[in-house]
C-alpha cells in the first residue's frame, strides 16, 4: 500500500507470524525457567519447542470465536500438544504479560535495524563534513550573509546534533527495553519476580520495575520523544539542504555524483525532492509523539487505549525512521556540493571583515577610542570598491589610518589569509565532536 | 497576571534585571579570561565590577534608540566607564555568545528550583507508598476489577516513572547545559575555543560543542521533552486520584489531613479539584513540546523565530513546573485514603481467586485435566454465596473436589492469606524501585 | 497488515488504480472542454476514453525510469493512441492539476463514505437518547454527584457535538472540494480560467481561487481540523461509556442487546474494549492535526514536503474515521444501558434537594433571611436518615419550618416528584437540537 | 511581563476586574428577565445596579476564605445591599452558568478586537497585492525557478486564505458565542429555558443548546482550531517573505518605507525580523490547539481539568494574536519589494518559454509530431546565448523550424511579450477574490 516508504527490514518484524514466534519465544523461556525452579516438570519447553509450530491461519480461525488473540494463539500451541504437556503452556501469565513483553522484542529488532542505517547515515555524514572542512561559505544568520565558516563545519553541526540522538537511542536500547511476567495486576499471584529476572536475561533485556498487568507506556513515549528528535534533527539538515538547493542560492545540488557536474545538461529542472520528501517524512515522525503522550496516560491498573493507536503508528513509525535514514544516506553520498559557487560567494564581499579589523585595531591601535576606529573601519564597508573586494577593503582602511598618521600594519586578506581568520579553530571544533 | 498558578523561585530569574545581570556576569567572566590570556590588559574585569550597574530603566530608554536589547546593555555599561576600560567591553563576542550563554544559566537556575520541588514531591510520593504498601486493593484493568494488589505498589509505579524523569532530568543538568563564546557564525574569529572553555569552567556549566551564533536548540527541545514527559507523570497520578475520588469509588478524598476523616460532615461536597487542576496544567505544560520542536528547525546558521515563543512559553513552563510539583506535593501529604473503603472492595469480591486455585490445582492435582480443572474453579465464580465470601468459595471448590474424591487441600483465604497470596512479592518490587 | 481497523469502503478510494482512473478521468474531462472552446479537434476525448485503459502494471514500469507517476500514466495512455491523437492528451495541464485534481475528487469520494457512516452513527446515537430522555441519572461534576438530570439529555449533550461537526463537514464538502486546471504555477499559460471552471462544474466541485501549481494546503488541513474535533467528540463518549461501565458505577455495559441482560453469566468479565479501542483511534486521528498543519506552509509557489506526508496518512485517516464511526454505531446499539441502577442511586440520595428547597423558601417564606433559610435547609443534608430518603428529607425541613411556626408546605418528593423538578425542561432541551 | 508581545486591547478584558463586572452584567440581566417573568418582585435589578459596585480587593480578601471566587463576589455585592434585595442576588444559578457565560463575553469582546486588527491586515495585504498585480516575477516549485507570474497574485494568493479563515472568525463569532443559565448540570431546576434565552438575546450572544453545568469545550476548541489555521497562514506569509527577503535573493526588505531604498547605506545589515518573530508567534498561537482539544475531552457533566489551562493560554492568545496582526500590518506596509530585482530575474531567463513554445507548435503545427516538436524546443533551452536573451531564444526556435522547411510565425517575447503571456489571467484570478 506505501511501497515507496517502506523499509525492508522492518515490515517482517510486525508481521503477525512474527508476533506469535515471539510470544512463543517467551513462553519457551518462561517453561525452562520454571523448570529451573521445580515449579513444573522438566522436559515441558523441550518438547514444546520439538513439537509445536505457529499456524497463524489457524489462530485467526479460532481467534474469530475467542476474539483474543493470546487466547487463540494457546490454542493453537496446546492443541498441538497433549494434555499432560498443554496444560503447563501459558501457566501463571497473564495475557498482557506476553503481549507487551513480545512487544519489547519487536522494538528491539526494530531498533537493531535503525540503528544499523543510522550509523551508515552518521558515517556519509561525516565523510561529507570531513571533505569540505576547509571549504570557505559565507555563514548565514537570519537568511542574511554573516561571516565566512567552514563548509565542513556547518555538516559538523548536523553531524553533532545525531550524535546527540544516536546516543539517547543505545541508552534507551541498553536500559529501557523491559518485559514483565507479573501476573493479572503486577501481583506475582502465581509467578515470582526472580523467574521474570531469570526469563529477561535470557532474552537480553530488563526487568521492568513495577508492571501494571502492562509495561507503563511512559517508556514508549520516552522513545518516541528521542525519534522525534531524531526526525527533527533530519527535517533541519533537509531544510538547509532544500535553502542551499534553491534557484536563487545553487549552492548544492540533489542527485549528482560528486564530480560529475559537467555532465549535467540542465541543472535549472532538478528538483530537491528526497530533501522535501524526508522533510514531510519527519513531519509524519513527529506527529506520533502527542500520541504516544496521551497513550502514556492509562487508567488504574490499565486500559486499553494505547492498543488501537500503537498498533497502527509503530511499525509505521520504525519502517518510516529507517527508510528516511537510507534515503538521507543516498542522498548526502550523491549531494553535489558546488564549491566555486559557495567560495566564490565568500570572495565577492568583504563587508564582513569589519569586525576582524576593529577587533584587531581594539587591540593594535591604543591612540583612538573605539568610536574612532568604528568610523574608520565602517567607511570601509560604505566604498563601493572594497565592498566586493578583500584586497581594496584592507587598502582603504590603511590608508585612512595612514590619513591619521597611524602606523599599524594590517594582516592580509587573500583567500588564504581569510581562511586564517575564518577557519582557524575549525580543526578544534572538529576534535570536540569526532 | 497569573497570581494563583506562579512559583514564586522561578518569577525573578526570568526578570529583565536578572537577565542584564546575567549578562554581566558572562562579560565579566571573558575579560578575566582575556586577561588571563593577555589578549586584553589585566585589571579591566576588576574595575568594571566595581563600577558598573545594571540600571533596567537606563538599558529600556537606549533600546528605545537601538531596538537591540544587548547593544542597549553595552551602552548603558559603557558609558559608565573610562573609554580605555569601556572599549574592552564585549570584547570579541557577537551579542548571541551572551544572549544564549545567559539563557542557558536561567534554565540552569530555573532547574535549580524545579530539582529542589521534584526531590519534596518524590519524598511525599514515596512515603504514602510506604504506608500503604500492606493495604489490599483491586486492581482494575479496563477500569473493572481484576486482582488484589498493594496500595501502595500502585502508587510505587507512579513514583517509579517519576523517578525516571528525575534523573533524566539531572543528566540533561549535567550534560547538556551550555555556554558558547564563539563569534558571528561560530567560527571563532576573535575569540578562541579556549577561552571558551574556561569561561564554561567557571560558570559551572558545558561548551556547546558546534555553536553556529546560536546554541542549537535541540537542547531546548530535549529539556521539554522530559519535561512534557513530567507532565505525563504528572496527570497520570491526578487522572488516579481522580477515579480514586469519583463519587461511585469514593477510596481517596482530597484535602483531609490523614486521621481527620471524622471530622468532615458533607464528604459528597469535597471535589478533586487540585488534581483536576493538575490535569489541565499538564495539558499546557505538554502544550510547549511542538513548539520546542518546530523552533530547532531554524534556517541556516539561525534564524530567530525561536525567540519570540521562547520568550513567552519559557518561564511559564518553569513556572508552571515548579507550582505544579509544590501543588502536588500538598495534595498527596492531605490525601486521604480510606483503607476500610479499598480494603472492603477487595474483602467484598472473591471471583478473582479463581485464576489463584486453577493454578494451585494444575500443579497439585495430577489426576484431572486443566479442562475439567477450569470446570470446577468456574463453578464457583457462578455461586451466589461464594462470590462474595472467600471462605465459603475456598468450601466450595473443596466440596466440589471431594465429590470427585479428589484429595487436595486448598490454602486458606482470611485476609491474612489474602495479603500472603496477592501481595507476597511487593517487599521484593519495593526493593527494586527504592 | 491492519485488517482489524480497515474500512472496506475506503481502501479502493486510495489504490493505484483508482488513482489513475481518476487522472483519466480529469484529462477527458479537461479535453472536452477544450473541444468545445475549439482549442483542439472535436473527438479527441471520445476516442480516448473508447480506447486507452489504465494498466497499472505498465505504469509501474514505465515509472522506474521516468521516476514521475503522471508522466508515466500519460506515456502508458499515449502509446495506446495514434500520434494525432496523443499529442492532444495531456495538453497544457501541469503534473500537479491533475495530481491535485484528483486528490479532492478521492477526498470526496472518500467523504461520501465518511458521511453514511456518519449519518447511520448519529441514527443510532439520537434513538438512544430519545429512548432514555425520561431516565433519571445522577448527573456529576468533577467526577460527583451533582443533581439528578436526564440519562438521554446526557447522551443529547453528546448529540448535539457530533451534529455541529457534521453540519461543517457538509460544508466543507459542499463549498471547499476544488480542482485547478491552471497551469505551471496557477499562472494559465496556455488553459483559460473558463476551461477550469467548466471542467470543475462537471466534477461537480468548485473551482480554486487562487492555486499556486497546487491546492494550497490550508484546504486539507481545514478538514483534518473538522476530523480531529470529530475525533475528540467520539473520544469524549467513549469516555463517558467507559466511566459508566467501570466496575464501581456499573451504569452501562457494552455487548449485551438490550433486554438480554438475563443471558449473561458473568458480567465481571465484560469489558469496554470498544470505547477504549475508540479512544486509541481519536487519538491516532487527531495526531494527523499537527501534520496537516505543519503541511500547508510551503515554500513560495509550492514545495513538495507535503506529498510523502499525505500519501501515508490520508487514506488511513478516512479508513480509520470511517471505521471507528461504524464500531460506534455497533456500540451504541448493543450497549447495556442499567436503568436501575442508574435510577437507583439518585433515589438512594437527597443531599441534591437542599438547592431546589432552598430556592422554594427564598420565593415563598417571606419572613425568614436566606442565610435563616440556609440553615434550615442544611441540616437536612447533615441528617443521616433524610440523607437517603427524598420524603423522609422533606419531612425534616418540613418539621424544622414548623417549630419555627412557618406554615409553607414544601412539595412532595416521590419519584415522580423528582422528574417533575429535574425532567421538566428536557423536552424543551430535546426540541433545540432534534 | 511580557511587554514586547502584547495587545494594549486585549489586556483588560482578561483583568479580574472586568471579570467581575461580566459577572454583575450577567447577574443583573438575569434579575430583570427574572422580574419580567414575575419569579421575583420588581425593582431589584435596579436597586442593586444604583447600588454595588466591583471591589476586587474586597473579592481577594472574600476570596481568602472561601476559596471560590463566584461566592466572593456574591458576597461582596449582597454586603452593599439590604437583606430583601440581597437574597434575590445570584438566584437560581450555579456558579458555572456566571463564570462560562462570562467567559463567552470576554472571548466575544476579544474577538471585537483581534477581528478589528485583522481587517486591518487585510486592507494592507489587499493594496500590495493590486499594486503588484502587473509586476512579473519568477514564481517556484521546489524551490527552484518554474515560469513568470504576477507578483500580486502571489500576494493575492495569501490574502485568499486570510480571507477564508476571516469568514470561519465571523460565523464563530455570529453563530457559536453561547451563554448557559441551566442550572446545576444543564437540568433547569430553579430557571428555565426561556429566561435564558431572554438573557441570551440582550446580551448578543446565542443559547447553548445542550449545557451540561458548563458550555462544551468543543466550542472553544473549535475556535482555537480557527485561529490556529490564521497562525499558519500569518507563518506562511512570513516565511515567503523571509525567503524572499534571503540575501541571495533579495526580493524584497522589511523596514524600508516604500520609495526610500536610496536612503538606506547598509542593506545588507537588514534582517528580516519582524517576519521570523512572527513565524515564532505563529507556532505559539498553534501550540494551544492540542491543549484546546484536550480540554475538550471532560469526564461526565464536567470536570475542571479545562479550567487551569485556560486561564493561563487564553488572554495570551488573543494578545498575541492582535499583536502578530497588528505588527504583520506594519511589516507589510513598510515592506520594500524591489521591482527592479524581482523583473530582472524574469528577463534574465528564458527556459521557461519552452512549454509555451511547445503548446503553441502542438496547435500550429500539424505536420509534426509531439515528439519532433519536443525536440525542437528543447534544443533551444541548452543553447547557452537562449538561455537568458527570450529574444534569441524565439530567434533559435524560428530558425530551426525554418531549417526544416516549417512556416510557423512564434508570437513576440519582449517584456510586454511576456505579460501577454504568463499575466493575461490575473484580473480574472483577482476577480474571483476581491
Amino acid at each position: 500500500m506505501i511501497p515507496r516508504y517502506e523499509a525492508k527490514a522492518i515490515t517482517p518484524i510486525w508481521s503477525d507470524e512474527n508476533k506469535f514466534k515471539t510470544f512463543l519465544r517467551i513462553e519457551l523461556e518462561l517453561l525452562r525457567a520454571l523448570e529451573e525452579k521445580k515449579m513444573i516438570p522438566s522436559g515441558i519447553a523441550e518438547t514444546i519447542q520439538n513439537t509445536a509450530k505457529i499456524h497463524t491461519d489457524r489462530i485467526d480461525e479460532i481467534e474469530l470465536t475467542t476474539r483474543h488473540d493470546v487466547i487463540a494463539f494457546c490454542t493453537s500451541i496446546t492443541e498441538q500438544l497433549p494434555a499432560d504437556i498443554g496444560k503447563y503452556f501459558h501457566y501463571g501469565v497473564t495475557s498482557s504479560d506476553v503481549i507487551d513483553s513480545a512487544l519489547t522484542l519487536q522494538i528491539k529488532s526494530s531498533l537493531d535495524v535503525v540503528m544499523k542505517s543510522y550509523d551508515a547515515f552518521l558515517e556519509a555524514l561525516k565523510a561529507r563534513a570531513i571533505e569540505t572542512k576547509m571549504l570557505m561559505t559565507l555563514g548565514r544568520s537570519h537568511g542574511m550573509y554573516a561571516e565566512p565558516m567552514s563548509f565542513g563545519q556547518k555538516l559538523l553541526g548536523h553531524y553533532a546534533e545525531f550524535k546527540r540522538r544516536r546516543s539517547e537511542l543505545q541508552e534507551f536500547y541498553d536500559n529501557e527495553l523491559t518485559i514483565q511476567l507479573s501476573g493479572a495486576v503486577g501481583n506475582y499471584t502465581i509467578l515470582t519476580p526472580d523467574i521474570e529476572e531469570s526469563v529477561a536475561k535470557k532474552l537480553g533485556v530488563k526487568v521492568e520495575d513495577v508492571s501494571t498487568q502492562i509495561i507503563p507506556r511512559d517508556r514508549i513515549a520516552k522513545m518516541i520523544s528521542i525519534t522525534s528528535l531524531v526526525a527533527n534533527a533530519i527535517e533541519r539538515l533537509a531544510v538547509e539542504i532544500r535553502h542551499l538547493h534553491h534557484s536563487d542560492v545553487r549552492e548544492v545540488a540533489e542527485g549528482f555524483r560528486a564530480g560529475q557536474k559537467g555532465s549535467s545538461t540542465m541543472p535549472h529542472k532538478k528538483n530537491p525532492i528526497a530533501s522535501e520528501n524526508l522533510t514531510g517524512l519527519s513531519r509524519f515522525l513527529r506527529s506520533h509523539l502527542t500520541m504516544a503522550l496521551e497513550n502514556a496516560i492509562l487508567w488504574h491498573e490499565r486500559d486499553i487505549s494505547h492498543s488501537s493507536a500503537e498498533r497502527l503508528y509503530l511499525p509505521d513509525h520504525f519502517g518510516i525512521l529507517t527508510y528516511a535514514l537510507d534515503r538521507f544516506t543516498t542522498t548526502l553520498n550523491l549531494l553535489d556540493i558546488d564549491e566555486k559557487v559557495i567560495e566564490g560567494k565568500v570572495l565577492a564581499h568583504t563587508h564582513y571583515l569589519s569586525s576582524f579589523y576593529l577587533h584587531f585595531l581594539i587591540k593594535n591601535c591604543e591612540s583612538l577610542t573605539r568610536e574612532d576606529l568604528y568610523t574608520v573601519v565602517q567607511a570601509a564597508s560604505f566604498d563601493v570598491e572594497a565592498k566586493s573586494n578583500p584586497l581594496k577593503y584592507r587598502e582603504f582602511i590603511q590608508n585612512e589610518l595612514k590619513s591619521r598618521k597611524i602606523d599599524v600594519k594590517l594582516p592580509e586578506v587573500t583567500p588564504e589569509g581569510l581562511r586564517n581568520i575564518y577557519l582557524k579553530s575549525v580543526d578544534h571544533v572538529f576534535n570536540r565532536v569526532l
